[in-house]
């Protein structure tokens, strides 16, 4: 049976750290879910991209638990998810129970508001080093980090690698190498 | 003032190819319509993101001529934008006009129907490769390619690559540039 992941859109969402990393799972074989914070209606990213959600937070919630709960970055909509009731007993939830949470860009910081990693290994976009310094042991110079069940990245630039980075973990190398080639991806 | 593009986007469009390059061009500036081909109804891509356009294709040529026209790819969207005699419209408008026309990874093979381009230097997903030999200056190599007012690039994995260039080549290298860093592409 196919790896379930959700990521969770946030009115804000970085977009390209959000596509890239659904439609790279989705070519990895893994069965993602887009569910929107705000409800099922169309969210507008961060560089005015409107994407219409598969479903509702809540309705994807109903069959958690997944192999992996994803949070995009940009600010905004990192800030949304770092003040959701529901997104934090998510997170916990998957963190307890042993799967994958993952986080790009500024989406970290809702870890944090969230209580969720505390003390292990991440990274973030530079600008938001300062915000989760004193809480994490925070990684400056690696693209992808990998603690355990937690893994982070740094921006759109590295949400390939990110991407990549979780197809593997969740498929194994033989999903996740072939995309390389096929995307023509320079890593 | 603010260049102008305009991005059209088809069913079964690669949705990664779309946004970065719509979100590539927003960060460096460039006011970017996306434009539905089938109107302003939702757009489900190549790995079933539903995108929701600005506008539909109709509306957006009521202010032709755009300083560039961009398609992404994605090997059905691409033969649908190949099929419609608006596109073949627009973009021979813009070709005469020397404004860029641009296409990337299948995208040049909707050139190719409308005959745009012809005998130029272009590339393309390489699996394209066949369907274009006999009519461009087929390019095996490079990551993007520039003759003139038109520009082609090869896949999802060139696409901040393929933005940047179109960033450049609109808004400057001093709109370009601080790209890379912000986004924290290694190129
Ligand atoms: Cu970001």
């Amino acid at each position: 049976m196919s790896k379930r992941a959700l990521i969770i859109l946030a009115e804000g969402a970085e977009e390209m750290e959000a596509v890239i990393t659904i439609d790279t799972l989705r070519r990895g074989g893994i069965d993602v879910t887009v569910a929107g914070l705000a409800g099922k209606a169309t969210v507008k990213c961060s560089r005015m991209v409107s994407i219409v959600p598969d479903t509702s937070l809540e309705e994807a919630h109903a069959t958690s638990p997944y192999d992996a709960v994803i949070l995009p970055g940009g600010l905004k909509g990192s800030e949304l998810l770092g003040e959701a009731p529901l997104v934090g007993e998510i997170l916990k939830q998957h963190e307890n129970g042993g799967q994958i949470v993952a986080a790009i860009c500024a989406a970290p910081i809702a870890f944090k508001s969230h209580g969720i990693a505390l003390g292990k290994q991440i990274t973030s976009y530079p600008s938001m080093k300062e915000r989760l310094v004193d809480n994490y042991k925070y990684i400056d110079d690696e693209r992808v980090v990998v603690d355990g069940n937690v893994t982070t990245s740094q921006g759109p630039g590295t949400a390939f690698e990110f991407a990549l980075s979780l197809v593997k973990q969740l498929a194994g190398k033989e999903a996740a190498e072939p995309l390389v080639n096929q995307m023509l991806l320079k890593l």
